[in-house]
């Protein structure tokens, strides 16, 4: 029966220069992971890898002080069969004896390990994590093409606006087709400059998504909705408290354009108020939970199904966070696509070069597991942890 | 202009050997906090101290590596007139490059440091903190004596009942009137005797609350509701998922005895979405959100006001925690009451031995600040950190 032999964690900056409409990300940290297992190829152990996304820091001591020791003296996380690790089981040992609500940090905590865990699995089966998933989740249908978009477009001192097209014009340059800009640390007119600006770079609305990160009240988001309507963008993202879904449902009767949002809410008791409460619309607007940032795929599963229970499709999911982990879901669970950060948040914003970007398609590549040892910069980090 | 010059903190066992319906205490822990400034008093420095109430363990990676560098390299922490701190910019500054959403374990960590300084800013006013509440929030109203209630009646091996009339026997003893016992965790028909065995030594429906910690679905949590109304309880707390605001509304609507939530929330926003979404009655329910779990005195008084706003009195709250500093904001802003753990969490759920208890009501002593230097048991775990 699989046991689990080891689990180390390392705090790691991923300190970038920008800043949002609300913090700066200069002192910005992930949490590394690497489990390991009896389990040997080559006679060397098989290792997961997994780390804390990013936006909400490292998690070393919840890592140490009760994650880590409830995971190390779980007395059975192996498969039915013993032969592979149960993500399930592992889950139920990491929660024991912690009281319900408050998701959030712990959800941050539970999510690296987690995805090192998936990683160990799909090791173990010897596939891709996305085929995993595929054929435990989606009947066996998967598509390794991957739509990303490139989240940037952050702001400039002195308002230098030639440097924010520059920028955009590199995503294309890249392979990517549709970009997302920050809006909200600038006056409303400056930032329908802006905006005119890079549509003029992407050429059309539906290419380019805006993100206020959860800084407006009411009244001023319903009037960005209102002055980005004819510009007819992918979606308006995060325009009001991440949990005022009353502000929500507001601004979603006021916009013409989709309204993205959830990636900074961590349970799916959370996800659900929003469902609830927000008065989105299954049809037209976007989720973007991290998972993560949510206590892992775990939970992210059973967000997947209190989505459909209330007539959300997979389809209209698409995580925050740009990691490779995000990729393999958004393949194997049939999600809208996946964010990007390129260039930000190095070296965790990266994926694998092998997995060539055109046309704003990501493919996955063939190895087992989630792939970071294709990730020079990142697996460079992750064997010292 | 005062400022902070050093902020220790230490991670405390506050292991018990109860379990409630979730989770078992017997790994329990809290961080404790010790705050001090360039000011002294008789030659040496004035220090503040706080903790992390319980229930949702010490926080030493938050504390250390963002709460603890924001507040020391924060320029300004001083009143307007230079002479005292400001627990707001004290906060702000804590709580800077902090994403929104995600209330839970920081907020644990602001709370705690939070308490501290609350203790300092009362010593540096040579008045009990009670005391400076009243004259900055309630028009200098205050009252000393509080009300308090046991918080015990956990669940006994092989179903010893008479423990459990045995515990509540000596809360009565100390001086209670009121107490609190645990449901959920035996079958309906074995919790009816068990309140009835309750209701026997304190001889009122209204001198007994009963706690099922969030684990009933709606359909328990409703038959719940119907079996208890003939004894005309105080309360009956948590009964349904701290997030399921629907399933709540159903409980509410189903139940004659009144409603207390609200431990397991941690924010003004969330508390918030209790009152929105709850289907709370603001005349006979209560609200028992901890100001140590919950971003400290500073967010807690965001939420009174919230609560104003929505129709809800002070005197509707009865804070979680059973800590001292519940017992000052009780008294300095107008809530029912608080909280107490006779016998468990110790030390850190014991009250100052010379506030006495009588007859239900605990009466705050003069010493200033918060008064942990006159628990014993308390003040020797703190002078070590």
């Amino acid at each position: 029966m699989v046991s689990i032999t080891d689990i180390r964690e390392q705090t790691v900056s991923i300190a970038s220069p920008m800043r949002n409409a609300v913090i700066d990300f200069s002192k910005m940290t992930i949490s590394a992971v690497v489990v390991e297992t009896d389990l040997t190829r080559d006679g060397k152990a098989i290792k997961g890898y997994g780390f804390t996304s990013n936006g909400r820091y490292g998690q070393s001591g919840i890592l140490r002080e009760r994650m880590i020791p409830r995971l190390l003296g779980a007395r059975d996380v192996a498969s039915e069969d013993g032969c592979n690790l149960d993500p399930f089981k592992c889950w139920q040992a990491m929660m024991a004896n912690e009281k319900p609500g408050g998701h959030g940090e712990r959800s941050v905590a539970v999510g690296a390990i987690d995805m090192a865990l998936w990683d160990l699995v799909a090791k173990i089966d010897e596939k891709p994590l996305y085929q995993v998933l595929a054929e435990r989740y989606s009947q066996g249908r998967s598509n390794p093409f991957v739509k990303v978009y490139a989240a940037g477009g952050y702001y400039y001192p002195d308002s230098a606006h030639h440097l924010l097209e520059t920028e955009m014009r590199a995503y294309l340059d890249m392979g990517f087709r549709e970009v997302k800009m920050k809006i909200g640390g600038a006056s409303l007119d400056e930032d329908r400059v802006r905006i005119e600006r890079v549509l003029n770079v992407v050429g059309d609305g539906n290419r380019l998504a805006v993100d206020a990160n959860a800084r407006f009240d009411v009244h001023t988001a319903v009037a960005y909705a209102e002055a980005i309507a004819e510009y007819d963008l992918r979606w308006y993202e995060e325009p009001v408290g991440v949990l005022d879904f009353e502000a929500l449902k507001e601004v979603r009767l006021a916009s013409r354009t989709p309204i993205a949002t959830g990636e900074n809410l961590f349970s799916c008791e959370d996800s659900l108020n929003l469902v609830r409460y927000g008065g989105l619309d299954a049809s037209v607007d976007y989720l973007q939970m991290d998972p993560a940032l949510s206590y892992g795929l775990v939970e992210y599963l059973r967000i997947l199904q209190m989505l459909g229970t209330n007539g959300w499709a997979a389809g209209r999911c698409v995580p925050h966070g740009g990691h490779q982990f995000g990729l393999h879901l958004a393949a194997g669970l049939g999600l809208f696509g996946n964010e990007a950060y390129p260039g930000v948040f190095e070296p965790f914003g990266r994926f694998a070069s092998e997995m060539r970007l055109e046309d704003g398609l990501v493919k996955l590549a063939d190895a087992p597991g989630i792939g970071y040892e294709a990730v020079p910069e990142i697996y460079a980090v992750l064997t010292g942890v």
